[in-house]
């Protein structure tokens, strides 16, 4: 028997694309006993509040109607959201159907808002003994985290397999679990530990693509009887692939993906991440502000990536305040990688601003305000380069900025998404080390310099801010450990940094309310992190 | 027996000042037999990830030992997360401690997440007996949603005291409901049926006050048996007030407050909302952008009213294109409130822009990047003001504009709080008659003249938007009532306008993404609103 893996790129909410891409890879897969499709493969994934509209719904069940159609006499198995008709309970169910000669079966989630609370606003969990007899085989179908619970807890919900009234001979899970640095080694072990506890032979099927901030990062795969992965798709990567389940039974790793290393499963979630954003929402050229530091340098080289380089403009935006090396360095990051720039100086700006605020600010010294007012031109200038040729502007702020609020609102925070804002500084800085593996890529003055936002003469990060190493350690800490200062401090850290740093990042969530989408590659983002603005 | 309730204005995250605030209430309430305060008043609601630092739950424990010391001879019961210590389920109880000569009691809330699914992730649910013998009477001890159930949905959660194995005597809860202007009339009516159904006494204590876009509007209140209200306490504003359960066998409204228009409801919670976005944080002075249209001259009002006066600085930015009745209308908001102003043209900085990107625009014409441009040149104006001076600026655009996406990001967008955006532009108008229902606040020639961007000759809203009446009420009910396009058009609009409207809501979502909070006011502002950015 041989059963297919499709992993697709899906987009969210195209209910008519997402239906050609199934019905594309089903009738590629003409001879398979079941193709496999993701959790709500058909919508897209996380649509939101686009279920609550009927005709979403509705356009979804025509969908399935004619998938049905046309694939026939190929068994399919499609993540699709169903009505919940018993008038009790939330409006949806979060299903699997089953499509094979005019027969149709549906198969519901149970565990639903285990790792992803907000689907309990639409979705109706269920009980039902989620069965398929496939030929001879009973397969247990489930969705999502009905699997991924393997604690003993038994107030967290159930893992769905140990609820089911007879063993089955296969589970199917469709999935879709968002790319995170450590997230595929530990959903592997998550899967696997499901597969021997319950010896069955287990089949994992995941989204692949960027949706906005987060990414789904594909390595779709099958485990054997003895837990060890028989058949592997890709990471990042589009792929449908059909394997025999006679691998089930092999007593050793078949096809066990090696797990790349942090900076490269960043590097190409984060490619992936920019391309989906713009090919998605049909957009082509980018533009940035280069300012000839590491953050605008790593960028660059992203979305030269992604995108190509001649549809990557970068706009040198230079004060009074900028050394020689930040115009030079800014240049070279544009032309190592063959995008086009312009150099526009704010100059003029500032001083027309400096002019028109004269009568208020009479004599006041120079402060924040005109820091800000250098960083908020630059934002008009490229703000307008953007309007004008239809570039979508790209955010370089890193997240060691964004925690202690080390940026402007309005000015270099502006931006329709946010490359590298789930990065620290030191993991930027590994990233560029990582792309200048083989050869200069980006400039290595930029990567060497001592970092510096230039708004003042001789500025540098460090007479606000710790070092890096420093700061983000703590960070790290705070954030994605959730210690308090004083744990911090107990892990040798200096009592008055500590409680500094800590004190940045409560006084600034307003800052990260109004920055773009970042792209999530930490298992904690800002996204994730929910923080009142109002608060003492 | 006399019971206190406390409507207490709580500061989240502020365990020590709500500490304070809480004992001196207790100390006020001597003789009474219980005095009871809202859900999670310790620590403010809601504190989200203040929660997941173990130094915060340390403060709220340290605090209840404090208030137990303090106020040993008043009964009092006090909302408070704790710890889970089980080792099973999420790390915290959502809880109400009774605390009284040396004994305390523990009460936790068993419907977590039916009105704030957020609750999930930090509070495990529980079923315990809640029931707390105050001399001879039984009291049931709920807290918030574990009473809202009143359908006989069996899927959804429960009424907590249908679960109650003996059925008490007194029910209090311990809540935390948000304001809209539809809730205080169905809060009172679910309570109402609640108390009809268990035939028992009810006591309801609400929070009271602004937390960034969430105000609390109080009107806690206690019911008779007959489901009567037997006291109340005032919307709006604080009150601690004590009653005596002789009332609870009343025939009649003893004491059942009017519930506000429309208007005056929006009118007070928005003043609330102000003015405690600035005094929780310590900020005292608000700036705005005056254009002489009718959104900025009704925040001014707004501001004025909630800070005073001579503590809201509007700026008058005009353009070559501004009419002469827009500066003398925008005096004149100023003027009739008494707030400063100062007046600022845009022309050098728009014209040193414009040098500036000569070179890359060339000859191309004027477009949408100009008005852009001008909006733009008025925030980095606006902005540098706020700065220099430390006014906190406050966005004065509608939820009208927020839908289809008319607005500039880092222009109009600009501010720390958007007082107005959940106001769609024809209850703008009502609000501003409203205010103006006994003299003239908002000039009536802004009220009445049509609205216009003023960022092209002759420009008026109604180039390409549809008549706001017609516009607001397609936004409602595809917003507000979750209606498709179909649905919308069978009620007898214009099929090319809300295909038009309803493509313009879809496509600004990443504008959305980025404003500031939201004062929220209606049942459904757009923070309740989950929109995937990027989707087809």
């Amino acid at each position: 028997m041989k059963i297919t893996l499709a992993q697709i790129n899906f987009i969210v909410g195209d209910v008519d694309g997402n239906k050609e891409k199934i019905i594309e890879a089903a009738q590629q897969s003409k001879g398979s006993s079941l193709v496999v499709f993701p959790e709500l493969s058909l919508c897209g994934f996380f649509p939101h509040n686009l279920l609550n509209y009927s005709d979403f719904i509705e356009r979804c069940e025509k969908a399935v109607d004619e998938i049905a159609k046309k694939c026939d006499d190929i068994p399919l198995l499609i993540g699709v959201p169903a009505r919940n008709t018993s008038g009790k309970g939330k409006p949806l169910f979060n299903t699997a159907i089953f499509l094979h000669q005019g027969k149709r079966q549906i198969f519901k989630k149970k565990n639903i808002g285990f790792d992803n609370i907000i689907e309990t606003n639409y979705f109706e969990p269920s009980d039902d003994n989620n069965i398929l007899q496939l030929g001879c085989m009973k397969v247990a179908v489930t969705i999502g985290s009905d699997i991924y619970n393997i604690s003993e807890d038994e107030f967290l919900m159930t893992n769905r397999v140990d609820d089911f009234e007879e063993k089955p001979e296969i589970i199917v899970n469709l999935a879709a679990d968002r790319f995170d640095y450590q997230r595929a080694a530990k959903r592997r072990e998550i899967l696997r530990k499901s597969v021997l506890k319950h010896e069955v032979p287990l089949i994992y099927v995941n989204h692949i693509g960027g949706n906005a901030n987060l990414i789904y990062d594909g390595g779709s795969m099958v485990f054997g009887y003895m837990g060890y992965v028989v058949k592997s798709l890709p990471f990042f990567k589009e792929d449908v692939a059909t394997f025999d389940c006679e691998l089930f039974i092999s007593m050793k790793k078949e096809d066990e993906q090696v797990i790349l290393s942090k900076m490269e499963l960043i590097h190409n979630a984060l490619v992936l991440g920019i391309r989906d954003f713009f090919s998605k929402q049909g957009f082509k050229k980018a533009i940035l502000g280069l300012s000839g530091g590491l953050d605008s340098a790593l960028v660059i080289a992203l979305a030269a990536k992604a995108l190509g380089p001649e549809n990557v403009l970068g706009i040198l935006m230079p004060s009074q305040y900028s050394s020689d090396h930040s115009i030079s360095d800014a240049i070279a990051s544009a032309e190592n990688l063959g995008c086009p720039y312009h150099i526009v100086p704010i100059r003029t700006a500032f001083d027309a601003f400096d002019e028109t605020l004269k009568p208020i600010f009479k004599d006041m010294p120079f402060d924040v305000t005109e820091e800000n007012l250098q960083a908020r031109s630059r934002g008009v200038i490229v703000m307008a380069i953007s309007n004008k040729f239809g570039n979508i502007l790209l955010n370089t702020s890193n997240k060691s900025e964004a925690s202690v609020g080390y940026g402007t609102l309005y000015g270099d925070l502006c931006g329709s998404l946010s490359v590298i804002g789930d990065l620290y500084k030191t993991e930027a800085f590994e990233l560029c080390r990582y792309i200048n593996r083989d050869k200069e890529i980006i400039p290595w003055h930029t990567i060497n310099k001592p970092p510096s936002a230039e708004l003042r003469p001789g500025q540098q990060d460090t007479d606000s801010l710790p070092d890096y190493h420093v700061l983000d350690a703590i960070l790290y800490q705070h954030i994605e450990c959730n210690k308090d200062t004083k744990e911090i401090i107990a892990q040798g850290f200096d009592e008055t940094v500590v409680n500094k740093v800590v004190r940045m990042v409560y006084r600034n969530d307003f800052k990260r309310f109004q920055i773009a989408p970042v792209l999530a590659i930490s298992p904690r983002p800002f996204a994730m992190r929910e923080m009142p603005i109002v608060k003492k």
